[in-house]
C-alpha cells in the first residue's frame, strides 16, 4: 500500500521546506485540492519541485454553504486517494501554508488513517507567519498571547477577542474589511493593524487595511501588543 | 552596510526552507541567541547548510526575571550586530520555530530598523504546527479559533479562553504540566489534548499529557474543535 503524505507548501517559492521538497520528489502522485476550480499551490512548487515524471491529480472541493455537498466531495475525494494508495502509489497532497492550519489534508488525512493507511504530516510556514514577515511585524513576544480567528463570524464574540488579547490575526478577510475597520477604528486600533493579501502571487498587498475588498487570501494582524 | 535577516529555521533538519537555507548560505555571520549558553539551532542547521565559511557569534540573552537586565543585555547584543553590519557583513540570526512567534529576533530586528538598518525576515516552521504534526493533529479546521499561549500566566483569563476557544494551544508548558493537567481534567478534555517536546531533538516526547515535569520546549494542543 502507497502511504498518504500531507504537504504544507508554505506560499510555494523559497518558503517550501526541504522535508517537503523531499516528500513531493519521492512521490509517484501529487493531489492538489481545487477549490472552485483553480489551482494556486501546483504553480507555486513548479520551480523547486521537478514534477515531469509525477501523476497530478485535482480534487474538486466545492465552497458550498450546503454541508452535505461538501461532505460528498470530501468522501469522494477520499475514496480517489485511496484507490491509488491501494495500487502501492505514494500520494502526497499539497497545501498552502501549514498542513495543519485550515487545510483541507487533514480531513483527508483523519479519514484515510480511520481507514488503515498509513499517513505523515510535513509541516509547513502558515500564512499568517509569511503575512507577518512582509508586514513587517512579529505575532507575539515575550508573555503575549496570540488569537486566530476566521472572518466568518465577526459577531460580539469576536470584539470580545479583539478586546482581551495582545495580539489577533484574521484568516480569509478580504470580503469583510470594512467592518473590521469599523471595529478597529472605534478602538483607536487602526495604527497597530495592518494587511497582508496574495502574498508572493499576482496583486499582492501589504500595507495599513484599505477601505473595499481584497482577494480571498487577505490576513489582517492586529499587534495590539503588551499593555 | 550590512543587512540583517531574521531567519526562522522551523526545528532545523528538513524544517528549513529553501529561502532559509539560501539566506544563511548568503550570509557572512551567522548570530545565534544562546539562552542560558546553551545553542540548540546552531547545530539544528549544520547537516543542511554548509557553515563552513561563516563567522558564528553566540549573542547572550539572560532569562532574567529582571527587566533592566534583560533589556542591558538586548541593547549590547543590537550593538554587536550593528557593529558587524557596519563592516558590510551580512548577518543572519537564527531562531528555532517562525522568526515572528516568541522570537528574539523580532526585537533586535526592530531595534537595527529603527536605527536605519536595512532588515529582513525569513518565515519558519512554527513549533506548534510542528508538534501538531508530529501529534497527528489538526491545529484548526474549516471555521473554527485557535489560541497560542505561553504557559506563563495560567489563571482565570487563562481558563477562560479553554472554555471559550475550539483549539488553545500552550507554549512552554514542561514545568505546568500538572496544574494543565487538573484543568483539563476538571472539563473532560484530557482525552482530547496531546503534549508534544523536544521534537526532532534528543528526548522527544509526543503523546497524552503526562504527569510530571517535561523540558523547556514543550508544546500542549487542546483540541476542542467545533462544538
Amino acid at each position: 500500500m502507497g502511504k498518504f503524505y500531507s504537504v504544507g507548501i508554505g506560499l510555494g517559492g523559497g518558503y517550501i521546506t526541504l522535508a517537503a521538497k523531499r516528500a513531493l520528489e519521492n512521490a509517484d502522485v501529487i493531489a492538489v485540492p481545487a477549490k472552485s476550480g483553480k489551482s494556486t499551490a501546483l504553480s507555486l512548487i513548479q520551480d523547486n519541485v521537478d514534477i515531469s515524471d509525477k501523476h497530478i491529480i485535482t480534487l474538486g472541493f466545492p465552497m458550498s454553504r450546503n454541508t452535505e455537498t461538501r461532505e460528498k466531495a470530501r468522501n469522494s475525494a477520499v475514496d480517489t486517494v485511496a484507490a491509488l494508495l491501494d495500487t502501492g502509489k505514494n500520494t502526497a497532497m499539497i497545501t498552502l501554508g501549514d498542513a495543519a492550519v485550515y487545510s483541507t489534508c487533514s480531513y483527508v488525512a483523519k479519514e484515510l488513517a480511520k481507514r488503515g493507511y498509513e499517513t505523515e504530516t510535513v509541516s509547513g510556514v502558515p500564512s499568517f507567519c509569511a503575512a507577518a514577515a512582509r508586514a513587517g511585524v512579529s505575532l507575539c513576544e515575550g508573555n503575549e498571547t496570540l488569537a486566530v480567528v476566521p472572518a466568518v463570524n465577526l459577531d460580539e464574540r469576536f470584539e470580545e477577542i479583539l478586546d482581551t488579547f495582545d495580539n489577533i490575526v484574521v484568516m480569509k478577510a478580504g470580503k469583510n474589511l470594512d467592518k473590521i475597520y469599523d471595529m478597529l477604528e472605534k478602538r483607536g486600533l487602526l495604527g497597530k493593524a495592518a494587511a497582508a493579501s496574495n502574498i508572493g502571487m499576482n496583486g499582492e498587498f501589504v500595507g495599513k487595511i484599505p477601505r473595499g475588498e481584497l482577494g480571498y487570501f487577505t490576513t489582517i494582524i492586529i499587534k495590539k501588543g503588551t499593555p
